[in-house]
C-alpha cells in the first residue's frame, strides 16, 4: 500500500549544514528531504518534511496529520525530545506510529540529552546515524 | 457580584472526544465550554475558554486577562502543567486567583505528570472527575 | 439509583473549626457532615460519616463498607494519606470506588504532604477547595 | 522440645479469601489458622494465632509474647511491613525469633513494598509460595 | 505560674527498663514517671503521664491535652516519632509548646532514625541522655 | 504428574561447608544436593542439580532445561542475583516457573544484597532459612 | 570596534515595573531598553532589544542574529531559562558570545530557579542586581 | 574499499524467533545472519556472525577482531549491554569503530534498559527495527 | 570524683548576644560561659571554656585536652557541626566522651543544619534549649 | 552618602594573575584591589580588601567589619563558596548587605561549584566577567 | 617466611601495552609479570600471575588459591572491579588477605569507575603509579 | 636528577601512634618522616616535611612549594581530603604533580570517607597501605 509518511524536524534543525558541523555533518535541510522525498517516491509513496523551532506549531502539525491522512511519522524533536510532553501527548493522542530520529549520538553528549519523552511510545529510535537514520526510518514507515 | 471568569485549555485539549477516549472520554472541548457558559450565565457570570496549542499563546493569554477585567481563572494547563515555568510565571504576574483541573487522574499515570508547576500558587487542584471537574471549578470561581 | 455512600474523616479532623483556621477553615465536622447528608438526602441517597484518630479503625470501617451496602466512598484520610499502605490495602480490598479529598491544597505545604497512597487508586482527587471539595465529590458519588 | 509458636497477622488478612483472590489466593484465614495449628500440633508444638488491623493492637500482641512463654514468631504484618518501625521495634525488645511471610511475591508489586522494617532483624523472609511459605515458617519455628 | 505537664511516652517504652538495657538503660517507666512527678511538684508544677502503643490513642491524648489546661507537653514518640504525620498534626492543632525527648541518641542508630516528623515544630530536642533529658525537658517546661 | 526439577546453584556455593559457615552454615553443596535429591524422588519426582562460576554457563544451563522436559527451576544465583540482567532474561526466554532462594537473610547484609534481578519475575523468594529454603522451594516445585 | 548587541528579554518581562514590583522593581521594560541603547550610542554600539513570550519566537530570533551582524547578546530568558533547551541549542548554533542575566537573585527563590541550561555555555552570569546587572553585560559586550 | 563486518550477538539471542516473539519477532539468528550476510556480499564485504551466553567470550572475540582484520562491528550485546564495563572496555581497548543495536525497543521496558556501558561509544546506536535495525547497521559498517 | 570539664564553642559565637537574637537569644557569651562555671564549681567540678571562629584551633584544643586532664567535652561546633571531619576526627582521637549542643533548634532551620558530623560519637544531642542546653549538658559531665 | 566598603578575596585569589591564567586571567590581586580603590575614591567612598587563606581569618574579618563602620561587602569566597556555613553565618551575623563575586564561570566548571553557601543571602551574583564583575559589585555598593 | 603470592589480572589486561598506551602505559603484561617474578624470588617468595577476561574463571582461579598454599592476592580486576560481586565473594570466601591494583587512576575517569566491589574486603588500595603499584602491592605482601 | 620533596600531613595526623592505634598503627609521626627523609636521601634526594591541623596553614604550605623549587608533593589531607576545596584549588594553582596517600583503607570506613577533592588531579591513589603506602608514594616522587 502507497503510504503517506510525515518527517517532522525541530527546532535549530533548519540550521543544519551550517550550525556546528562537527556534531551535525553538512548536509542542509533541504538536502535531506530531497533524498527522503526520492526515497519515498521511488516506493510508491508519498513524504511531507515540516520543520519548526515552536513547539506548538509541532503539535499542530501532528494533529494535523491525524486528518490528512498520514500513515507514519519520523520525528527528529530535537531539542524538544527531552522537554516537551506536549509533543508527546499530540503523538499519542493522533495515534499514527512513529520512528524517532536524531543527527548524533545523543548518548555521548549532556546527561539531560539522554532522556526523550518520547521513546517510549515510538516504534524505534535511531541515533547517531546522520541522514542515514532518517532513510532507515523511512524505510520502516515504507515497509511498516 | 458578576464575575468574569476565564477558561484556559492547553496543548491537545482541543482532541477532546475523539483522542484516547478511555482516558479523556466522549464529551468535546466545545460542549464542555457550552456547559460550563451555561453554568456561569445562571449565575449571572460571564465566561471565556480559550484554547491554544502553544505555550507562548497561554501566557499571552493569561497576560491579558489582567487588562479585561477577569476575575478568576480555571487552568487545565495539560501537558504545559509539568513543563512550563513561564504559565507559572504568567499566573503569579496577573495574580488572579485560579483553581487547576485535570480531567484525568493524574495521580494515576506516569510519574512526570504527578508534579505540576501551577499547583503551588493555585487555590485548589482537581483531577480525575471529568466535565464534573470543571463544574467545580467554575462554582468556585462564582463563589470565590 | 439511589447510592449509600460513606464519607471518611481521618486523623485531627474532629478539630475542625477549631485548629489552624488559617488552613482549614472555621466549619466544624459535625456542620460539615449536615451539609453532606443533606446534599445527598436531596438526590435520594443516603450518606453515613465517620471519624477516627487511629488507622486500624479507619480500616475496619472502610471493610465494613464492603458488608453494609455502601456504594461509594469520599475519603479525606487526613494524615494517613501520606503514611498509611494499611488503608490504601483496605480501599483496594473493598473495591468500592472513592474520590480522595483535603480541606487544604497540600501541594502548597510540606513536601511530605505532595505524596498520597491513595491516589493511584482513587477516582479523582480534589484539594484546597475546603467543605466546597467534599461536595464536588459527593456530587461524583451521586451520579455515579 | 515443644514450642509455643505465635503467628501474627496484619490488617486486612482477616479479608484473605474473599479480597482480590488473584494476588491473595482463596484460603480464609480461619483455615490458613487450622492448618498451621495441626502443622505444629503434629510436632508437640502449640500455635496460637491472631489477627488486628491496628499497629498498636500488633505491638501489643508481640510484647504479650515476652511474657506467655511464646518461643517463636511468624509474622505477615502486611501494609505495616513497609511503615512500622514500632513493630519493629516491639520485636527486637522483646527478642524472640521470628520469620517474615508474606503471601504475595512483593518484589513483583509496588516499589514501596520492596522495603520491610522487619527483614533485617528476622531469622529469613518467604514471599510469594502462600500458604506454603507460612508452613515453612511455622517448620522453621519447630525446628529452631 | 504553676503549670500544668503532660509527659507522652509513645509505644514501646512501656518495655523501659527491661528490653534491650544496652540501648535503653535499667530504669523503668514508673520509676522515669515518679522522678519527672517529683521535680515538677518541687517547683508547684503538676505533671502527668501518658503510654500506649497506639498512634491514635496517643493523637487523642494530644488532643484532650488543649481542653483540660496543659501548657506544656514533653513527648518520646519512640518509633511513631519517625512515621507518623498524624502526631504531628496533632501537636501542631493543639498548638501547645513541647519539647522532643529520646532516650538513645538517634543519631548513632539506624539512618531512619535520623529523621522525626516533629522536630520541626518543637522548641527543642534532647537525644541520649537518658533520664537526664526527661528532667532537662521537664525543667525547660517549668520555667517557659 | 512427575516433575523434573533443575536446581542451579551460583558462583561460589560450591565452597558451601568451607567458606564463612557463621554465614552459609556447614553443610555441604553435595550433601544438600543428596537432600533435595531424596525429597524429590519421594514424590516420585526427578531432580537435577549444577553449579557454575560462570555467568554465561548458568544461562547455558537454564536454556537447556527448555529442551530437556525440565518443568520448575528453583534457583540460588548466589552474586549474579544482584547483577546479572542475561539469567534473568534466560528464565524469562524459557518461560519456566521458578523460586528464587537464598541461604543467608540477604536483607541482613549489604544495601547491594537487597536488589534481586530475579525476583520480579519469581513464583516466590525464600531467603535465610538455610538447607530448609531450598526444601521448601522444592516442595512447591513438587506440587505446583 | 563598533559593536552590534542584541537583547533578549524572555516571558513575562513585558510585565516589568507592574508585575510583583517587590521581586521585580518599578522600572519598565521600554525604559530598561531606553538606558540600554544610551549606554551603546555612548560607545557607539548599535543595540536592539527584542521580547516575546513565545519560546519559538526567541530561538528564531537568535538564529537571526547570525546573519544580522551581530556581535554579542546579553538574554534574560526569564522562565525559559530553566525549560528551554532549544533556546541553549540556539545560542550554541549561532556562536555568538553572549552574558546571561536576571533581575532578581534566583538562587534565593525556588529551587527550580537554581539551574540554569544556559549558563554553561554563557561567558558570565548576573544575577539579582536589577537593571546594573544588564548594565554590567552591556558594557561586557562592548568591551568584549 | 570491501569491509570486514563482525556482527557479535549476546546472551539468549540464540533463542531468537523462539523466545517471547511478542517481544522479539520470529526471525531466527541463523535466518537473520544469513540476510546480514547477504547484503554485506552484495557490497562486496565480508560479515561474520558471533554469539554468545558468556561475557568473558564477547570480549575475547572482540578482542580477536584487532588481529584479523575486522574493520567494524555491529553489536547487540543483550543483557550485557546493561551491566559489562569489561566489553565496553574491549570496545574501547581495540578501536574499531561500531554501531549498537537493539531488536526490540529498550526504552519501552524497564529502566534497567534504558542505559547502556556501550552507547557513550558507538557511532550510533539503533533499538525497536528489528532486523531492520541490524540492517541499518550493516549498511553504515559498508559505507563508513 | 570532681571533673575536669571543656565547653568549646564553635565559630560566631563570640557574637552571641548581639547577632540575629531572634534566633539565638540575648545572653552573651562570657555570660554564658559564667553560669557554666559556677554550676560546675557548685559540684566541685572545674569548668574551662574556648571559642574560636577557627576550625584548626578547635582541633588543637581537643587534642589539648587529652593532655591537660579533661574528663568530659561539652561542644556547640557551630557551623563546623555540618562540614568538619577533623573536629570529628579530633574527638575520636581523643577519645573523651562528649554531649553536642545547639542554642536553636537546627532541625527548623534549613536542610544542611540537619546533617552534623559529631552527633554519630557524641554521648547526645542538646538542641533548641538556648542556654539551659548547655546547663544539662554540663550536668551529665558532671554526674558521668 | 559615603559608603565604606569591604572587598573580601578568599583562598588562593593571592595566586591570581599567575595560576591557571587560563581560567582566571593575568591581572593580579593588587592590581586589582587598585583599580577597585579607584572607583570607589571616584565616588567618594572608602574601600579596604583583605584576603586570606584561612576560613577562620575570613570569618573574623567579617565579625570586624560590623565595628569598623563598613556598609557593603564585596566577597568572593573562592573554594570557601562551596563550604563554608561559618562564612555564610559571619554574613548572616553582621547584617552587612553583599555581593557574591566570581571571576570564572562557576557553572561551566565542576559540580560542586555549582552550590554557593552564600547566594541565597547575597544580595546578587556575578560570575565569569573577570575583574568587571567586581567591578559591577562595587558599583552596586556605592549606589546601595 | 617465604610467601607464595598470586597476582590476578582482570579482563582486557593482556592488551597491556599496546590498547590504549596514553592511559595505560607501553609495558607489557608479560614484562610486568617478569618484574613482579623477579621482585618476589629477590625475597624467596613465589610468584604467579593468572589474566582472564571470563569473570568465572577468575573466581575459579581465586576458589583454587585456597588449596595451593597461597598467602597473598594482589588483584587488579579491571572492569570487572565495578560490577562483580562475585569476584567479591570469592575472596570473601578464601579469606586471603590481598591488595587492590590499578594501573591508571580510576578516580580521574568514568564516574561507573569510582566504585569498586573489592576495596571495603582489601588491605589497601593503589591507583594511578602504574608498574610502580603492583610493585608495591608485592612489597606488602612480602611483608604481610 | 635530585628531587626536592614536600610531604603534607593534614589534621590529627600528628596524634600518629598514639590515636586508635587499631586503625592508623603505632608508627609515630616523627618516626614515618625520619624513614621518609631517609628514603629521599638514599636517592639525593631532598624531603621537608609539614603538619597542621589548620586547612588555610596548608594551603600556605602548598602554596609556598612554586616558589621554593619543590618538584614533588606527597599529601596525606586527613579528613581535609573528604571537605577541603581550597586544598584542591591550592594543588591545582601552583601545578606540581603530587600523590595521595592514606594510611588506612578509607574505603572500609563511613562513606563520608569515599570521595576525594584530591584524587580527580592527583597522579595516583595509595590507601591502607600504612606507611608503606608513603614509602611507594616517595619512590613514585624520586623516579617522577
Amino acid at each position: 500500500m502507497a503510504k503517506q509518511i510525515l518527517v517532522v524536524h525541530g527546532p535549530n534543525l533548519n540550521l543544519l549544514g551550517t550550525r556546528e558541523p562537527e556534531i551535525y555533518g553538512r548536509l542542509t535541510l533541504s538536502a535531506l528531504n530531497d533524498r527522503l522525498v526520492d526515497l519515498a517516491t521511488e516506493s510508491g509513496c508519498t513524504l511531507n518534511a515540516f520543520q519548526s523551532n515552536h513547539e506548538g506549531a509541532i503539535v499542530d502539525c501532528i494533529q494535523g496529520a491525524r486528518l490528512d491522512g498520514t500513515n507514519f511519522i519520523v520525528i527528529n524533536a530535537g531539542a524538544y525530545t527531552h522537554t516537551s510532553v506536549a509533543i508527546r501527548d499530540a503523538l499519542a493522542g493522533v495515534a499514527i506510529p512513529f520512528v524517532e530520529v536524531h543527527l548524533s549520538n545523543v548518548y555521548k553528549r549532556e546527561a539531560f540529552r539522554h532522556h526523550s519523552y518520547l521513546s517510549e511510545l515510538a516504534i524505534g529510535v535511531v541515533a547517531g546515524l546522520g541522514a542515514d537514520g532518517y532513510e532507515a526510518a523511512v524505510k520502516v514507515a515504507i515497509r511498516h
